[in-house]
C-alpha cells in the first residue's frame, strides 16, 4: 500500500467525497433529506403512519422499515424498472432489509408506540455508495417525522424515540492495495475488497459487510479499513447534526 | 361561469403556475429534464439505444417509448411501490403509454434510423398535472438526445428526426362552473370535467382526453376548455423553446 | 375530404355498422347482453353483488366497475391470454377503466346503495369499435342488472339508479382526409385519426378520446368528428331503448 | 341404484343432454366450433401457425396444444379473472392439460410436419362437463383447421394428420347410487363419484379420470360407469361426425 | 403380453421396488415420513394448525390439503425452481391437488374439528412414481399429525378422524405389450399406457387416472391394469401398517 | 462475559455442533452432499452444464452459481412456500447470492472454462445457521463436481479450478455478554449481535456479515467474534478434507 499515490479525483484514502444534505426536499413527507455523496443523489422521505403492521397489533410498539429503489437511469446505461419485470431483484431486497435493519438499531420502538415510519431512498443518480448515502439521508428524514409526530401529538413529547444517529460509508482495497474512503462508481468496480459500514453516532458498530471481490483479505487489512470507516461515519454524524441545527 | 372569481393560488383563468426547466439534472442520460409545473416535479431522462424492438428489426425505421411512474411519497400519503406489488396499475400503464403516442406524434422514426429512444418520466413530487408536465419536459430530453446522437454520428446531421415540438396542458371546469387552465391537485380532484390536450408547437391536436368526472359536459364548454388548452400549450412551446437556446 | 367516396363496406361516411343486441345471452348474469357492431361481438355480463369494496363501506354508497378483455382469437392473428403471461397488459387496463368511467358517468351511486355491479366485457371477435360496443352493451346489461335488484328488493323501488342512458361509437379520419363513423378494422388500422367518443341519451359527452395516428389534427376537423359521433351515439341510444323495450 | 328414477331434467340415466355444434362461429380463426351440452356452452378456434415451440424444431415433427378458461360470469356467481389474480389456478391449467393430450392422442404429428396449432376453449356458459364439452367441440375444430392448412400447402394433401376422432364425457354415481351420464352442475355438484373419460372414434380409451368425491368406489361401480361413457361418447362421435359433412 | 420377460430391474411384473418408510424424519413437524420407492425418494411432512381457511369458519369441519414439489435437482437435469420463474406449473398444480384430494377421501373433516392439515410432499429424488409415492407417505404423515393433535387436546380421543388408510401406485403398459406394476422413469418415459390408482386399505377406489401416452388402451388393458394396481396398493397398506406399529 | 457458562446445549462457547458431511447423497447430480450441524440439514447438489449465462459467452470464462432455499416445514412453524407466493423473498436472495460469491472467491472460473455450476442448497431442517452449512457443503458438491467434468473431459485436467477450499460460521454474542461459536437457533434469536464469516482454507476473510441485533457492539467484541469465527472454518476446512479424501 502506498498512502502516496492520489485517488482519480484528487482525494486522499481518507477523504469523503462533498457531501450535501438538503432537508424537506419534499413537500408532503413528514420528513425528508436529499442527500449526495459526491455524483451519487438519494432521495430519502419519511412517511408517518398511525397504524403498524398486522403482527405488531396490540404489543405497544412501533415500527420502522425501508424501501430503497434506483430509478432506470440513474446509472451509466439504462436498466429496466423492477415494476415492469413484476419482480424485484435481490440487490434491491438485500439494500432495502439493509437500511431498515440499521435505522432500526437507534430507534426505541417502545418509545415510537404503535406507529410506523416507511423510510423510502430512491436513486436519482448512482455513482458509488448508494446504500451508505441512503442511511445517512434516511436518519435525518426520520428524525423530522418523529418531530412531527411529537408535534402531531402521534407521539410523547418526553419520549426517547432515537437513541442515538446512524451514519453509513463504504470502504474498500484497491488493485494496488491501498485502502480508500468512500468509493466513487470507477473505484468500486474494480476494487479487490469492498465494504460497508454502519456506526452510531457514537462509534459502535450496527452492521459490518465486507466482501472479497477479488482476492480474500487478511485480518490486517480489515482493520485498516474500521479505521478508515470510522473516520468517515465521525464526519458523517457532525454533517447530519449540522443539517439537522439548520 | 364567473371569470371575476380568483383560484385558490390567485391565478387567473388562463394562466399557468410557474413553469422550470432543468435541463441535464441528470449526468448519465443522452438527455434530461427537470420539469416543474407548480408544486409538480418530473425528472425526465432520455435514454438513447442503436437497436430496435424485435418487431422492427430491419425495417430501417426507429422507435421512441415511455416509462412514467411515481415516487411512492410523491403524493400527500405514500403510495405502495408497483415494484412491491409486483404489477404496474392501469392508471401508470396509461400515462405511459399516453407519453410515448405524444412523442412519437412528432418524431420521423425513419430519420432515427434503427435507433431506440425511451424517455423515463419519475414523478419526485406531485401536485396535478404530473403527465402533461412529463409530456412536456420529455420533449426536451428527447431534443437533447437526438442532438447526443447526431454528434455521435448514430443518427445523420441531415436527418430531420422531429418534425415539430410537443407540449401538454390540463384544462377543466371546477364546480362553480368555471373553465381554468393547468390544475393543481386541490382543483383536479373536486373539478366537474377533466381534460388533458397534447399540441404540436405549429397548433394541431395530438391527443385530447377529455373526461367528465361529475356532470356531462356540452359542446360550449369542450370549446371553451380548447381554447384555453391551446393558450397554454403555446407558452409552453415558448418555454420548450428558450430552455433548448440555453 | 371528399364525401362522395364510398367506404370499403358500401356504407355512407355517416352510416353505422348493422347493430344487434340480444339481451339475456348468459342464463346465470343478473343481466346480460350480446352486442354486435358488423363483426365485432361483445358479451356483456353485469354482475351483482350486496356488497360494496372496502374503501367505501359505511358511506351508503354502490360502486359499478368493468373488467374488460379479449379471447386469444377474437382477433386475426392470436394473441397469447393475458392469465398465461401473468400480467394484464396496458389497453386492456385503460379500455377496462373507460368502460367503468363511462358507465359511473349514468349511475346515481348513493340511489345504488350499499351494492355493487361488475360489467364483464368479453370480446368474443374483434373487428374494430370493441371498446364502444362494449360501452353500448354494458349499458344495456346495466339496466337488467338494475332492474333485477329492484324485484329482489336490493334497491329501492323508487330509486332512480340510473340518470340517463350511456353509449359510444369511434369516429376517424381516413387517409384520404374524409370524416366517417364507426371504423372497422380495416378503416381503424389506417386511419389518420381515430376519436371515441362517449354520449349521454341527452346529447352530453361523457368522454372524448381523440389520438392523431398519423399527422396531427386541426380544430375543424375535430368539429367535424364530433358532429359524426353525436350523430352515430343519438341512433345507438335509440337501438338501446329499442333491445330493452322487448 | 334404481334405474327407475326420472333425473331432475327428466332425462334417463344413459341419455345425453341437447348437444349443438355450430361450426365456423368464429370469423378469424382456422377452424371453430361453438358446442352447447345443454347450458354448457364453449367456444372452441384452433389456430393454426407455421412453427413449432423451440424444442420441437427441426425435428420434423408438429404440436397440437389446448388452452382452457372460463369467462368470470360463465357460472352462477361470478369468478375473479385469472388474468386479473395474475396467476392460473391449477384447476384451469389441469384442464386445458387433458385437453391437449386428448387431442394429441388422434394426431400423428408427424403428418402434421413442423406446424403447430392451439385450440383454445373458452367457455362462455357453464352447467357441468365443461371439459368434456371442449374436449369434443376441439376436435371439431381441429378438422377445420387441419383441412384449411391443407388448402394452403401447409400440410401434405396425402399426411392422414388425424388418426381418428376423439370425444369425452363425464358419468357420475348420484347420492341414490344411481350411475348416470352427462351430468348438468345440479348432479355434479352432489355426486359421489364423478369421472371424465376420454375415448377415440374406435371406442379405445385415451383417458379415465375418476374421483370419488363422496364415498370410495368399487370395481363394479367403475364397470357400470364405463359402459355408460362408451354409449356417450359412441353418440357424440357420431354428432362430431354430421356436423362435419355439413 | 409376454408375462416371462423380466424387467430392466429383474422385478416381476407385479412386483414393487423395495419402499422404505421412515418416519419422523423431521423434527419440527407434526407428523412426518421420508419414504421411498427405489430410486424415488419423498419428504412428507404433516403441519397442524389449529385453525380452517376462511370459506369454512363457523362450519365445525376441519380441512386437509397438501402441497408436492420437486427440488431442482431431484430429477436427473436440473430444472428451473417455480419460486424463481415465479409461478407454479400446472404439474406442480396437478398432483397438489390430486395428493390432497386423496387424503381428503379418508378424512372425517368433522371429527378433525376446526383444525387444518398441511401435507408438504417435497420429492428429493425423482425415479419414477412420485406422486404415488407422495400419497402413502403423506398418509403415515398425517396418522402421526392426527394423533399429535388428540394428544394434544386439539382433537377429541373419541373422535375417528381417519375412515380408512390410503396408499398409491402407478402402474402402465410396456411398448412390449406388457402391463407392470411401479414403474422407475426407465420405464415410464417409454410406456404406452400410465396410470395411477389411488385405492383405500378396503381396497375401493379413490382416484383412478388413466393416460394413453402412445395408442389408445382396450377395456381388457384396462382390467389387467387395475387388478395389478390392487395388488399393490395392498402391500402398500401393509407396509404402511407395519410403519405405524413401530 | 463469563467464559465459565455453559450453553444450553451443554457447548463450549468456541465449540462447533457436530458436524456430518455425506456425500453423493443425490443419484442424479455431478456432485452432491447432505450436510448437518446439529438439527440443521442441507441439502446440496452440484449441477454441471456446458455452457454459460448469455453475458459470459465467448469470454473463455465459467460461472459458479447457487440458489438457497427452504422446505416449507424446515423451521418450528411452517411457512408458505416462495413458488406458491410467487415471489421469492429478500432473505432467499440475499443468501443466495452470498452463497454464489462465497463459492466463486475459490473458483479460477478461466480455469473452469465456457462452462457453469449451479449449487442447489435445500434447507431440509432448520436449527441456525442454514447459510453457513450451505457453504460448507456446497464446496464438497462443487469438488466432486469439478472432478465429474474433469473425468468427462469438460475441463482440462491440469486445470486448477480451485484455487482454495471455503467453510463459513456463525458467530454472535449472547445476552449475557458471552462471544459463542455456531449458534443454534435458541441462541440465534436471543443474540445481540449476529455474525456470519466466509474463510478460505488458507484463512482469509471472503465475506463478513455482522449485525447489531439488540446493541451496537464494540470493536474488541468484533475482534473476539472474528476468532472465534476463524477457530471454527478452520476445524470446518479440515472435516471437508476429510469427506473428500473417503
Amino acid at each position: 500500500m502506498s498512502i502516496t499515490t492520489l485517488r482519480t479525483d484528487g482525494r486522499a484514502a481518507d477523504e469523503l467525497r462533498p457531501v450535501t444534505i438538503t432537508r424537506n426536499w419534499n413537500a408532503h413527507a413528514e420528513g425528508s433529506a436529499l442527500i449526495e455523496f459526491g455524483g451519487t443523489r438519494v432521495l430519502c422521505t419519511a412517511s408517518f403512519e398511525s397504524n403498524v403492521p398486522r403482527w405488531l397489533k396490540g404489543q405497544g410498539s412501533g415500527w420502522v422499515t425501508a424501501e430503497y429503489a434506483m430509478l432506470p437511469r440513474a446509472t451509466n446505461t439504462r436498466s429496466g424498472r423492477e415494476s415492469v419485470r413484476g419482480k424485484i431483484g435481490g440487490r434491491t431486497h438485500e439494500i432495502s432489509r439493509l437500511i431498515g435493519r440499521s435505522l432500526r438499531a437507534v430507534v426505541d420502538t417502545k418509545a415510537l408506540g404503535e406507529n410506523m415510519i416507511t423510510l423510502d431512498c430512491d436513486v436519482l443518480q448512482a455513482d458509488g455508495g448508494t446504500r451508505t448515502a441512503a442511511i445517512t439521508g434516511a436518519y435525518v428524514a426520520l428524525v423530522d417525522a418523529v418531530e412531527w409526530a411529537r408535534q402531531q401529538g402521534h407521539v410523547s413529547k418526553r419520549a426517547e424515540v432515537l437513541k442515538d444517529s446512524i451514519a453509513a460509508i463504504s470502504v474498500g482495497v484497491l488493485p494496488d492495495g491501498q485502502a480508500v474512503l468512500d468509493l466513487p462508481y470507477s473505484e468500486d468496480s474494480t476494487a479487490e475488497t469492498d465494504m460497508n459500514v454502519v456506526v452510531t453516532g457514537s462509534g459502535d458498530f450496527v452492521e459490518i459487510q465486507g466482501t472479497a471481490e477479488g482476492a480474500p483479505f487478511k485480518r490486517e487489512e480489515l482493520d485498516r479499513l474500521l479505521d478508515l470507516a470510522l473516520g468517515g461515519t465521525d464526519r458523517l454524524a457532525q454533517l447530519q447534526r449540522e443539517a439537522l441545527a439548520q
